[in-house]
């Protein structure tokens, strides 16, 4: 280098480093006996910035945090996590007290005085106190003009706030969730290791494609054309586990799924992953139900266990969805005999098919809160999520009458049997939709919601935000009939035949249900889980005869099975979804430190990025001619 | 499928699927109370194999677990993790109970009774009792043969344990590693977490790359040519938490370190990750001390603390070796005045160098037990590590003289001077090395672990097993010689510089002491860390001026610590190694549940493997033509 930039540098550098702050925390001993508290131990404070109560009048104390005001070189107020205190500045120190941009990190030391008649802030748990400073560290100080103000992170675009991200979590209610995340994650493994007997075990994310195994990121080896795939879960480790004889597992596993851009989605995301020995699924539910009372905070109420359970098919059936919101009413009602015994011919063709089926669902409010405009927005609900396309909608007079062009071609007696299904009030909408099979549930399942958001956006209360409605989904189908013929499995392919259906497993795979089961909560499916297959013979069946897989690559995990394999079974929590769901917020990127934006892409170190070929050279790639 | 096959599989599937095996935990409600016992609560077990004594005479139980032993249909052995349980089979179920392969999976209900006089086994804890049966379950049938026996694996070949790592995980040591592992890192959360104010934060796998970041996995994106990369540690990220007001972080991290093929990594390994802000050297060491005090296991002994701590030219000067193992003495000595003045030729070219130093290290018993093949043995150690070579040996005889060709040459003053800085005894070896700077202390920092380890071979107790000697190596040089002229980090571009050495930064980079410190035990370095820069200006000088790296990757991290960002360090203990050394085991693989082999292979799964095309396409990435 330059000596004239040396100099030039150096004598600023040289001035930074004679500051107090980069000097001071290194040179003076602030260990503490590790029993003065919980926050402070082993630090350079002996208060935080929240703590400082009347009791605490007369104490010399050290608190450190971020500059949040100042005022006239007369008062300071300081910021941790754990909140404010306010500074006073008597007038010989004011020449110490330099003139500090927001956000600079300072410590204080100083006397704890009550404050003056009048000026208490009672809404402050610190409110009553100020601290008289003696002593000021400048720390590190804030450049002027940051990009946002912390304090108005609301009013910030998500784009911004990615990028510094580092800004973003000073904020309180980012600091919230990732404090609440780590709490109730500690508290489900005290539930689980302390109190159950589980074992935390590490499985590795450098592993193989799977059968079947879309959306895994490769990972190139240093063996030339080989690569390892990250996992989207650690479905057969936990497995092998149980194999091995580790009864009880729990991992809060890394996975990945590359999905490319999904708004709700992360390439890498966590759950919480269990499995268990000698187990059926009733030990399962059990389990999970009293790991979530254990964990749940205690400022959003005490779940009620066991969660009801429903059938795959009477979720459907009454919600259109397997992941029913069953924090609001407004079932789905069969009217296909009604309809089909009317004298309607809108719906004849449609009625001849021989799985044809007419549903309704009676929006409570509907015709008095909903527009024109807002019923045709529904109607491009249908439009996009239905073939069929077959949808009626039904208005209830203030005299409690039916009113729809439909209706006028309906008997009184079809009209009293309608009513008698849906019993609507004045004022409610009544939605009628037809297809086949499911397909009209699906349509009423969506438009249900949407309903809801919308009665919402106008200030009906359809859903409590406070309530928590959990659910666990069972008896969903073993397989699903697979695009171009031949079935796939619903879930994946280590589930296990429901006992009462196991006999048609080699007869009628398409009528087995399984033994999977989905935890729901207010419409999120937030888990999943089943029994597995643990005999060979079974496991070999399903993959080579009924899903018509190459077993080559699973060979491991059947000789497994056939070398002692307990029955098992486990489940996976989505943890991401799990915390954005018990701290109200609508993204998962608000209960992730430092999430990836809606197409993969980190705003803040701009990841991915370029790699020279000279470093791909090393795994045997190279970028694809275009 | 053709209608053959289909039939003839089907019957022995169905016949199968009739076993109970398949059906029989599936079928029926195993759920108890979650207060019964830590192990088998949400099972369907009532006790485990290992707990029933004498108190429980008369109780009827159901256990579970794998045939150990099974004897003329008299008597099964039941095996699971916590122990053994005798089951004694009466004449009238002898035809329930069928001929069953070792390490089939059964379930058992029966009475407990007393064992007869004479059959106790005061060896067991179960040793007082057997189980009556009542009622067998085959829950399933182990093949015959398996590859090997469980109980021999000390005598199967690491290659096949780990190709069947799922039996291999079933031996007692594994199994009883793993659960101390979990343990241990459990205990690590309740003092961090639940004592302490830490926040457990997941930081992203799926990163960029860093400056300067060889060895790390890219993992290719949608993004043509744009790669992420697995990172090393969460480095960065645990930084920018402190940053945004995250006083204190913890996490249990995936690393990932691309190494190729070396005996004791493993491509992706776990730390123990932790940062605080507002501290100084000697608080995260205290914590780091008081964290190991509460999670270490009882059966370990209690750890003495504050471990001792020793500068890193200290530990170079007497161990040779920055992570000196200090169960036993034998320091390396300075003898390079007395052989300067001595009337020794040998050493005179040598010694007109400016930076030549001749060191000794008496290794006590050595001449009493090595043999001459021990001593040329050495002597290779010593060409293999050194380019000066200059070695020489010294006996001491039993009358206390000194035999050597060497000592013929050595006035009886010198002799007398030798002995009195080495204190040798009769029978001991003294080692002679010659070279410039810290060579010599290298050579004999090797030839000591050498000499240990071979007198150990010989039965001499050298250094206790159940002695964890811990010790803190710390004011490392901040910056090290780069081949081919400059300087590069010891350890990483964000390490402070020692308080009293930051004025030498500017102008004499090359002699500052770095905030560094290494945690290291019985020769081992189980963790290092340091205070960071928490001064943008520090931080740009160290990585444009001293380092000369292209600071643009690095931008967000400089305008983090320009935006208010608190004094800071922290510490990465390698988790997978702290457990060898706890758990006394020669290779990490022994406390990893699925480790790669040595060339980062998986030989259960056969990871890495072949990828097609098609997949590659989706990452614009091609197998290079060689």
């Amino acid at each position: 280098m330059s000596r004239k930039v040396v100099c030039c540098f150096c004598k600023s550098l040289q001035a930074a480093l004679q500051r107090p702050s980069v000097r001071q925390l290194a040179g003076r001993s602030f260990s503490k006996p590790p029993d003065i508290g919980r926050q402070t131990s082993f630090s350079g404070r002996s208060h935080t910035c929240g703590e400082l109560t009347k009791t605490d009048i007369g104490k010399q104390v050290t608190i450190c945090g971020w500059v949040q005001h100042q005022r006239l070189q007369q008062f300071v107020v300081l910021r941790d996590w754990h909140g404010l205190t306010q500074v006073i500045i008597p007038d010989e120190k004011k020449p110490a007290v330099p003139d500090l941009a927001l956000e600079s990190v300072i410590q204080v030391t100083g006397l704890v005085q009550e404050r003056p008649d009048g000026q208490q802030n009672t809404k402050m748990p610190t409110g009553e106190i100020e601290v008289v400073l003696k002593d000021i560290q400048v720390l590190n100080e804030c450049k002027p003009n940051l990009p946002f103000n912390i304090q108005d992170f609301h009013k910030v675009k998500e784009a911004l706030r990615m990028e510094y991200r580092y800004l973003d979590l000073r904020n309180k209610d980012l600091q919230r969730n990732l404090r609440l995340r780590s709490e109730m994650v500690m508290k489900m493994r005290e539930f689980l290791c302390n109190q159950n007997g589980f074992v935390d075990v590490e499985t590795p994310t450098l592993f193989r494609q799977t059968p079947g195994g879309a959306k895994e990121f490769v990972v190139p080896s240093r063996f030339a054309g080989k690569f390892y795939t990250l996992p989207q879960s650690p479905q057969q480790f936990k497995q092998l586990l149980m194999v091995g004889g580790i009864d009880r597992y729990v991992q809060i596993a890394r996975c990945y799924r590359d999905e490319g851009s999904k708004p709700e989605r992360q390439p890498e995301f966590t759950q919480v992953d269990i499995e268990m020995s000698f187990v059926n699924q009733d030990n399962v539910l059990d389990l999970v139900e009293h790991m979530l009372v254990h964990c749940w905070p205690e400022s959003k109420g005490r779940l009620s266990i066991p969660f009801p359970r429903m059938t795959y098919h009477e979720a459907m059936a009454k919600y259109g969805v397997d992941k029913p919101d069953t924090r609001f009413d407004m079932q789905i009602c069969d009217v296909t005999d009604i309809i089909r015994e009317s004298n309607l011919e809108t719906f004849r063709p449609l009625l001849d098919q021989p799985s044809a089926s007419i549903q309704a669902v009676n929006i409570t409010g509907g015709a008095l809160h909903f527009s024109n405009k807002d019923i045709s927005s529904l109607q491009s609900v249908v439009q996009e999520n239905s073939a069929e396309k077959i949808f009626k909608v039904i208005k209830v007079k203030e005299d409690g009458s039916l009113q729809s062009p439909l209706v006028k071609h309906l008997r009184a007696d079809d009209v009293s049997r309608l009513k008698a299904t849906l019993k609507p009030l004045s004022g409610d909408l009544i939605l009628l939709s037809g297809g086949n099979q499911f397909e009209p549930h699906s349509v009423l399942g969506r438009l249900r919601l949407e309903c809801a958001s919308l009665l919402e956006s106008k200030g009906v209360e359809v859903r409590k935000k406070a309530d928590f409605n959990f659910l666990w989904v069972v008896d969903f189908p073993l397989f699903l009939p697979k695009e171009g013929g031949g079935v796939e499995s619903a879930h994946h392919p280590f589930t296990a035949a429901h006992p009462d259906d196991a006999h048609l497993l080699t007869t009628h795979p398409n009528q087995v249900r399984s033994q999977h089961y989905d935890l729901v909560v207010n419409g999120s499916e937030i888990g999943g889980g089943s029994i597995r297959i643990h005999n060979a013979d079974e496991q070999r069946f399903v993959l080579e005869k009924v899903l018509q897989e190459d077993c080559s690559e699973l060979s491991h995990l059947l000789d497994a099975l056939e070398s002692g394999c307990p029955p098992h079974g486990g489940i996976a929590l989505g943890l991401d979804r799990l915390m954005a769901v018990v701290c109200g917020t609508p993204s998962i990127r608000d209960v992730i430190a430092f999430p990836k934006s809606h197409d993969g892409k980190d705003p803040m170190s701009k990841a991915p990025a370029v790699v020279s070929q000279e470093e791909l050279d090393v795994y045997h790639i190279q970028i694809k001619d275009t």
